[in-house]
């Protein structure tokens, strides 16, 4: 150990080296790798820095930690304590302790400037919190008769206190920066944008910096608020898309925007929505939606151009044209985004063709790390399915995507009695015997298991239950492989009736639904969710095809249709190819999850575009196997050998 | 000469060399070194890159030119010629004639791809047209299935037609890039900013490109609208700052400023005059005022902190500190320029202090190439007067600015009579014997050169009228070089008159003038004048004192006050040093000429920010030696020795 050097041991890590004597923890940290937070560069006034000394002999290491060993508090250092309550002999700030012996010291999480964030959906991805906003506090020189004025002033403090160069000022802040100079003294909290453009300057010290991901759904906008510094979700905030009085679909919503004033009114509702989104979000976490500076937005590629004022009428034809599929950075303020910060940036994630958009760019973006080597299959399914199928093996990943045509039916529209998945819808059906069971969202119990003056009282079905009720329908024998409800099959005197040739079941009496009418499924609700299923089947038969494999590995389903599904009944009805039940798993909102990864770290962004460009994305439509494999993927469960053709219904 | 290349000559240049055989001529010329005008990127259709061919033995040159020598017109050149009517014998388009042999061709000006723009003011200056926007046709080609979006098939098209790459896209126009490339068939006119972003994108093949320089003056708003293919002024236009009504000078605009709801109204006045300034230079041209895409803005620091909704009222106080001084590139939409394209830029030049602005910036761009070997004085008077002392040597050019608190003395305000140098102002004044004569703008004539029906009725005296009268009334014995008004002086009967010791002159009686009452010049004005002029002789004095010279070689004047007034005698006053007569200029509108320099050379735009930070800013209130020379100058026609005291007025 040399004179003018001590060891500094920093744990949990356990990172140690010799530091120059004199030198603070929070320089000695850094020298070992270790960065810890700071926002006022230093000044011992913003205690982010706090570090736990620990004394006493330490054999494994070889070294005496003692006080003694540390710098003794600093008056700002004791001022601070004592205002927070602070005990100095069991925390110092790091950058006011200066090393004058060995020291072992404990680092909480809260210290270290890059934290981890756990998703909690997926449950174990850890994701390094590394904003694309940075707040630095500075203090900048008052003006001086003949000096240079505000911009460069504080541009020169910005590269002396924090080495932040070429700076540009985003030019809002213009007619603002020499009021937000003059508050404080030139004591200034600086928000920079991406290490390049200062977005925000506010008088003083001000730790306060959020974030908000939107996932923008055809039906639903799902929001997080999260707070920049940590990581940390502070709120979630969901709400009807206000454009679903405009079109259910995605088809329809294009073709409204080509109706007079259509666009306008469909960008309209949305940037309201947004807006509305950042207000509730920032109430429900008690904080001015004003302290948003920074969004992700992802959606579909049609509620991607619609959020941009892009006419989407391109993505409703061949061949299915985007304005741009780049990512994009705007500034919220030109689209509309008024209720945030008026410095607030948004990021859009990349599409990647017609019909996959940024939306299925983030569920990329949030599976791709857990991928296990061999084959995994990641369907989304919306009122389109988008299909990634990813092989990974030791020394690269190779993705394929594609979107399949699946039309609304999983969704539980253009279905007879079909509603979204929503309190009151059948998700669960049963058929055994004499008895239909039946379960509601919103309600733990099954049809059969309540009192005589009890009723569920549904009010539709939704695409899970639709699945199921298809599935137990065909194991009852009341349809066949080819989908037909067969006539004089055992307990059609009780469920099953005929109008002519087409058959129908009522899973519901009228006296058991909250319309007081029945609840069925017909003939022809049976053919929507074949031809739903047929699509979404050839699309990753496809797939697989150009990978060369005869089946997947693992299966993820994301979405809400994805959540709700029972893993079991997809493979029954062959959603998708034969997979281990074991691997099939839902991931819940995998887009949302994505979109709050590239909030929280400004370097998935870069990576996810990269990334994007070496997807493989196959056009289904454009394949000739695709009509063989769909006309083949019509039976039931799926096909086993070609099946001549269907009845028209 | 080679067997496979050929010699090419380009006159008038007579630029030559060895050129291999099939090469166009626009191809070659480039390897020569000159770059001829093309828009359509060889695709033979926009006609920019003609070229007359010569034909005949040029002994001279050692070769023989023939028609056979150049490759026979091509049938797309043939269809040109005949919808243009052009004589393809006499001229041919340089992309599409092949060397085939020896060819001697004349360049026509218009076909040079840099063309140079001769100043108009001072007549001598010529710079390269090589503006910030830069227009290319591409041909984009339609989507494809599976295919990548519309911007990045034009980004491609851009790269590879053009060699245009890293372009980015200018936000606004992500909602109208589908339609635009759909108009007809991806054949598009992109103009790129600066190299780095797509700010318009017109369907088809279009050549509009036009520019606006303004000189926002507190009084007066001048615009040069421009051909920025060709650097040529296609309109200029005048209007009056509407800001005056909030006060005249700049202490009382920066005083309205702090008033409530000030700022914002002096704001709007003048966005409105810069969009209205626009409207009416378009119409002048014949063009739309949405076809200007680039503007550059020039003004004082108070003008320019107005214009970008910065409050002026720390320009008002020491240290007169300035919000930014930095060169600035804006969105012109952002700013509130509606008039002009969507897309259109916005360019600031620096400023240098708290009172030496952009408008002396303009002017040192306009006025720094002709600077001659020695000491040059440039001054631009307005309300303050802004002063460049620049000595140049073989080796470098040294530059030093003040600014100088003259007051609005020299713009006719603060005088009993004073106007601003407008039709009806008095702007010459002789004083012989018993006769007064004066000239008013507008009027050639003397006053004595009237019949006596006729009058020229004056309205009031501008700046140079002031100047004239009161050295004219020093010279004929009528005030002292004190500047008081001798008591029994000679013509006092008619002329002089005394409010008890205070002497004022009739310069016209009330019959002449056009209010009926007598246009004087008290006491009081000749003082006012003095203050103005000791202000600005002091703090020319100052920067020779820094420079450690005795005297100027080259005095030019700037700005209207500059351009009406005689520089015989501003001399005779005593506003600036000696000078050999003969070297005292008039540089006319010297700001604007410089804002125009900007807007059609964007190399100027850097080289100017570079030079301003070169530029010895001296703080002239805040050097000893000001107060000793103020009063020393405050004599008539300047110091000869030191000058007891005014007697206050």
């Amino acid at each position: 150990m040399a004179g003018d050097s001590h060891q500094l041991i920093l744990m949990p890590s356990g990172r140690h080296g010799e530091i120059r004597h004199g030198t603070t923890v929070l320089d000695g940290a850094r020298q070992l790798g270790i960065e810890l937070e700071s926002i006022c560069g230093g000044r011992q006034t913003c205690g982010k820095c706090l570090v736990a000394p620990e004394y006493g002999k330490f054999a494994k290491h070889g070294i005496t930690s003692d006080a003694a060993h540390l710098s003794p508090p600093t008056s700002t250092e004791q001022s601070y304590a004592q205002k927070q309550g602070l005990d100095l002999s069991q925390y110092r700030l790091a950058c006011a302790a200066c090393l004058e012996g060995d020291v072992l010291l404990q680092i909480p999480e809260s210290s270290l400037a890059r934290k981890q964030v756990v998703r909690k959906d997926a449950g174990e991805l850890a994701v390094e919190v590394k904003p694309a906003m940075q707040m630095v506090y500075v203090e900048v020189p008052a003006a001086q008769l003949g000096g240079r004025a505000d911009w460069p002033r504080l541009q020169s403090a910005l590269a002396e206190q924090w080495h932040l160069h070429n700076l540009s000022l985003d030019s809002y802040l213009l007619p603002k920066l020499q009021a937000a100079l003059r508050t404080e003294k030139g004591a200034v909290t600086v928000t920079v944008w991406q290490g390049s453009e200062v977005i925000r300057v506010e008088p003083g010290y001000v730790e306060s910096l959020y974030g908000l991901a939107v996932d923008i759904g055809s039906t639903t906008v799902a929001g997080h608020l999260c707070d920049l510094r940590t990581g940390a979700v502070v709120a979630t905030q969901t709400m009807m898309n206000p454009q679903v009085r405009f079109g259910e679909d995605l088809i329809s919503r294009i073709s409204y925007a080509n109706d007079p004033q259509g666009m306008s009114r469909l960008h309209h509702a949305i940037m309201k929505a947004l807006n509305d989104l950042a207000k509730d979000a920032a109430q429900a976490a008690g904080i001015k939606p004003n302290e948003i500076t920074d969004l992700v937005l992802v959606g579909n590629t049609v509620m991607h151009h619609i959020v941009l004022d892009i006419n989407p009428i391109e993505i409703g034809h061949l061949p299915f044209a985007l304005a741009t599929d780049e990512a994009l950075d705007l500034h919220a303020r030109d689209m509309g985004l008024k209720a945030v910060h008026e410095g607030a940036r948004v990021h859009l994630l990349p599409c990647i063709a017609g019909y996959v958009g940024a939306d299925n760019v983030a569920v990329l973006l949030a599976e791709y790390p857990a991928l296990k080597p061999g084959v995994t299959l990641i369907v989304d399914i919306g009122t389109n399915a988008e299909i990634l199928l990813c092989i990974r093996d030791s020394l690269s990943t190779r993705i394929l995507s594609a979107s399949s045509p699946t039309g609304p039916a999983f969704e539980g529209a253009q279905i007879s009695h079909g509603q979204r998945a929503a309190a009151g819808a059948i998700e669960r059906v049963r058929i055994d015997g004499h008895n239909i069971r039946y379960k509601v969202i919103g309600d733990e119990r099954w049809s059969d298991e309540l009192n005589p003056d009890e009723s569920l009282r549904p009010t539709g079905i939704c695409g899970s239950g639709i699945i199921e009720a298809i599935a137990e329908l065909y194991t009852a024998g009341l349809i066949g492989s080819d989908g037909r409800f067969k006539p004089g099959a055992p307990h059609d005197s009780k469920h099953v009736r005929f109008n002519g040739k087409l058959g129908e079941i009522v899973l519901a009496s009228g006296e058991e639904t909250a319309a007081g009418q029945e609840i069925l499924i017909t003939q022809k609700d049976v053919r929507a969710i074949q031809l739903a299923k047929a699509a979404l089947y050839s699309g990753v038969r496809l797939l697989m095809d150009r990978l060369n494999i005869q089946k997947v590995d693992d299966v993820r389903l994301a979405g809400a249709f994805g959540s709700y599904i029972d893993p079991l009944y997809a493979l029954r009805l062959g959603l998708f190819p034969d997979c281990d039940l074991a691997n099939v798993q839902s991931v819940g909102n995998a887009a949302g999850d994505g979109a709050r990864i590239a909030l929280v770290n400004v370097d998935q962004r870069q990576w996810i575009q990269q990334l994007v460009r070496d997807v493989e994305y196959v056009e289904t439509a454009a394949e000739p196997q695709f009509q063989d494999y769909f006309v083949d993927a019509l039976t039931i469960p799926h096909a086993i050998d070609s099946f001549p053709h269907l009845e028209e219904v």
